[in-house]
C-alpha cells in the first residue's frame, strides 16, 4: 500500500467493519501503517463494569520534544438502513470521484489523511524534530467511557506529555476550509419530575394533575434565554428532549410527569452555575404558582446528571495560527475560528495540552451513503502536511528565541 | 331464599363471579328471583366485531302503563390485588355488620335492594298498578358497547316504552341520603399532536422542538376556565391526561409530541360547541406564537374522539320528588340534587324517558375489601319500597286529574 496516498489508507480503514465498540481490524490496520513509518504502537484495552471492553491505540514517533498529538477514533456509528445504501458501507467503492463507506468522513478519513501527510513529510524530509503521536480510540461513538479519557490518563501516568493536539473530526459544514474549532460548548443534562395525585378525571378536586405544573415549570427553563453568546461562543441553549407521563387511560389523571432536558452552554457558565440558575428559576416559578389563590405549590424535583462536560476555549495562538495558515495555503480559504456544534474528545484532551480541531466536510456523517470527495482527501492531507511542518518550525523558532 | 331480605338477595349475587364481561351466573340468579316475583325474563346477548359478547337481561312485570324502569349492571370490576382482600371477594362474608364482596356497592347491592323492595311491595299489596321492568346489563364496567345502549334500542324496537327510570348506581359520597343524581355532565376526549423536526440538541437551528409548541398550546386548553358552572351543574373541566414524546436520547430533539385530554362539560356546552371553542383557542395561540419574530407557526393537529357523551338534566319534577321524598322518609335526610361525578348508563336511558339515580354509598367501590353496611342495605331497600309505591300513586293521581 502506498501510505502517501490517502485514498489507499482510507480504503484500508473503511474495509474494517469497526462499528462501535467493535475493533473490526481497524486499529490493527492503522498500527501496521504506523510501524511502517517508524512509530511504536501501544495497544490498550479498557473495561468497565457496565460498558463493553474497548480497544485503543497510542502510537508515537520520536522520543524528544516538542510533542504533537493527533487524536481521533476508528469506531463508526451503525450502518443504519443498510438497504438504503447504494454502495457497500464497508466496500470503499469510488464513484464519480467520491469514496463511499461508513466512517469516510467521521472520521477514518481524517486519520487516513493524517497518516498520509506524515508519510509525505517523512519521505520528503525525514521524521520531524521532536515527536508525533496518534491517540486513537474505539469508543468515541459509544459511551466514551473506555476511550480517550482513560487513554490520556494512562499515557500521562506512563510519563507522556504533549505540547499541542489536533483532533481530526469533520469540522467543515459545507466545504474544505470553512471552519477550525478552537473550543466547544459544555453539555449538561437534567430531569424535572412533577408529582401530583392520581385520580378520576370526573373528580379533579380529589386529584392533582402534575401536567398543569409541568407545563408551567418548563417555561422558565426555556425563557428568558440563558445568554446571547459572545465573540467567542454562540448563545447557550436549552432543549427539553422529552415530557412523558405514560398514562394510557383517558379518564385518569396521572400521578407523575417527567421531563428530560439538555443544555449546551458557553464559557459564561459552568455546570454548577447553570444548575444553580435553573434551580432558582424553577423555585421562583413554583412559588408564583403556589401564590395563586387556591393553588398549592407544585411538588417537583430537579436532578442534574453527574456526567457533564464544561465548555473550553483554546488560547494557544501559535497552534491556532499554524493550523489556520495551513488551511489557507491548502484550500485558499480563511477558516472561521468556531466553538459551535456538539462535544468531541477535545473536551478531554484540553486538560493535557492546547487542542484544535480540523477535518473533512461533515455533511454525510452518520447518514446513509456516507462518502468523501477524493479531492477533499487530497486537500486535507495537504492541510495536515503543511500544519505538521509549520508547527514544528514555529516550535524550533520560538525555542531558538528563548 | 327470602326475597324480602336484601342481605340474602345480595349474597346470592355476590357469589356469582361476574367480572366484566363474564356473566358468572349473576343474570341467571337474578332472573330466577324475578320469575319468582312473576316477572317475564328476556335474556339478550349482543356481540360486536372487536368487543366480547355480553349477556343482558330485560325483565318485566305487568303489561300496562304506567311503566317504571330500574336499570343497573351485574358485571363488576376485577378483584385487583386479591392478596390484599381480608375476605373472599366472592364470599359475601358478613363481618361487624358489613357484607364483603366485589360489587357489594357497585352495584349488585342496588339490584338486590330493588328486588327485595319489589318483593315487599308485592307481598304487602300485590303487583303495582302498571308495569315495572329491570334493564340489567353485563357491560357497564367494560367498553359499554354491548350493554344498556343496545338493550334499550332492542326493547324499544319490540314495542317497549317507559315513563320513568331509576338507576341504582352508588350515588352517596358519605352516607345514605346524601345525594340523588338528576343529570350528568358530558364527556369529550381529544388528542393534540405537535409536529417538529428531529435533530441533534447541539444544532437546534437545524431542528424544531415540538415540546416548545406543546407547552404553549396546552395552556389555552387549561386557561381561562370553560365556565363557572350554574345552579344545575358544576363548572366544566378539562384535564390533560398525558403528554408523551417517547424520546429516550437526551441529545436528540424529538420529532413529535402528543397530548391526550378529557373534558367533563355541563349543559352550557355540546361536544360540538366545545370542540369548536378549543379549536379556536388553539388556533389563536398558535397564531400568536407564529407572530413572534423569527418564529414559525406551530405545526399542530387536534382530533376529538368520535365517541362522546352529552350532558343531560332530568326535568321530571314528579319523578325527582317521588325519589326525594322516599329518601327523606327512609333516611331522615334531604338529599342534594346533583349532576356531579362521572358518566353512567343514565346517559343512554335519558333518550327514552326521564331518569334519576340513587343507590348505596360509593366509598369502597372498585377498591380492595369493597363492602356494604347491612344497615345501608336495609335503608336503600326502604327507599326503593317507598319510591315505587309513591311513584305509582303519583301516576294514578295525575292520571285521575287529567
Amino acid at each position: 500500500m502506498k501510505l502517501t496516498d490517502p485514498t489507499q489508507t482510507l480504503a484500508a480503514l473503511i474495509r474494517c467493519p469497526s462499528v462501535t465498540p467493535a475493533e473490526g481490524g481497524a486499529l490493527t490496520t492503522l498500527a501496521s501503517m504506523l510501524s511502517e513509518l517508524g512509530f511504536t504502537n501501544d495497544r490498550v484495552t479498557f473495561s468497565d463494569t457496565d460498558t463493553p471492553d474497548v480497544e485503543n491505540l497510542y502510537s508515537r514517533l520520536g522520543n524528544s520534544g516538542p510533542h504533537l498529538m493527533f487524536a481521533g477514533h476508528t469506531d463508526v456509528v451503525p450502518v443504519g438502513d443498510e438497504g438504503a445504501w447504494t454502495r457497500d458501507p464497508f466496500g470503499a467503492d469510488v464513484v464519480n470521484g467520491e469514496m463511499y463507506g461508513r466512517g469516510a468522513v467521521d472520521m477514518k478519513g481524517g486519520i487516513a489523511c493524517f497518516v498520509s501527510a506524515l508519510a509525505r513529510v517523512i519521505e520528503r524530509s525525514g521524521a520531524p524534530k521532536g515527536s508525533v503521536s496518534l491517540l486513537i480510540t474505539g469508543d468515541e461513538e459509544g459511551p466514551s467511557i473506555n476511550g480517550t479519557e482513560k487513554l490520556l490518563a494512562y499515557q500521562k501516568a506512563k510519563g507522556e506529555t504533549w505540547d499541542a493536539a489536533v483532533v481530526g473530526e469533520p469540522t467543515n459544514p459545507d466545504q474544505m476550509g470553512d471552519m477550525i474549532k478552537i473550543g466547544r460548548r459544555g453539555s449538561l443534562s437534567g430531569t424535572l419530575r412533577v408529582d401530583g395525585v392520581q385520580g378520576h378525571v370526573a373528580y379533579p378536586h380529589l386529584a392533582d394533575n402534575p401536567l398543569r405544573g409541568m407545563v408551567k415549570l418548563v417555561e422558565p427553563l426555556l425563557d428568558p434565554p440563558l445568554d446571547v453568546g459572545n465573540e467567542r461562543f454562540p448563545p447557550s441553549n436549552l432543549e427539553v428532549t422529552s415530557i412523558d407521563t405514560g398514562n394510557t387511560a383517558t379518564n385518569v389523571i396521572p400521578a407523575r410527569a417527567t421531563a428530560r432536558f439538555n443544555i449546551r452552554f458557553n464559557d459564561q457558565w459552568t455546570a454548577e452555575s447553570l444548575a444553580e440558575e435553573l434551580r432558582a428559576r424553577l423555585e421562583r416559578a413554583s412559588r408564583d404558582l403556589g401564590m395563586r389563590p387556591g393553588r398549592e405549590p407544585v411538588r417537583y424535583s430537579v436532578e442534574f446528571d453527574a456526567r457533564s462536560s464544561p465548555s473550553f476555549l483554546t488560547r494557544d495562538d501559535a497552534l491556532i495560527e499554524a493550523l489556520s495558515v495551513a488551511v489557507k495555503q491548502a484550500t485558499g480559504r480563511i477558516p472561521a475560528l468556531s466553538t459551535t456544534g456538539g462535544t468531541s474528545d477535545a473536551r478531554f484532551i484540553k486538560n493535557y495540552c492546547p487542542v484544535v480541531e480540523f477535518g473533512l466536510v461533515g455533511k454525510t456523517m452518520h447518514m446513509v451513503d456516507e462518502r468523501v470527495a477524493l479531492s477533499d482527501l487530497e486537500s486535507l492531507t495537504l492541510v495536515y502536511e503543511t500544519f505538521i511542518e509549520g508547527w514544528f518550525e514555529r516550535q524550533s523558532a520560538s525555542a531558538g528565541t528563548r
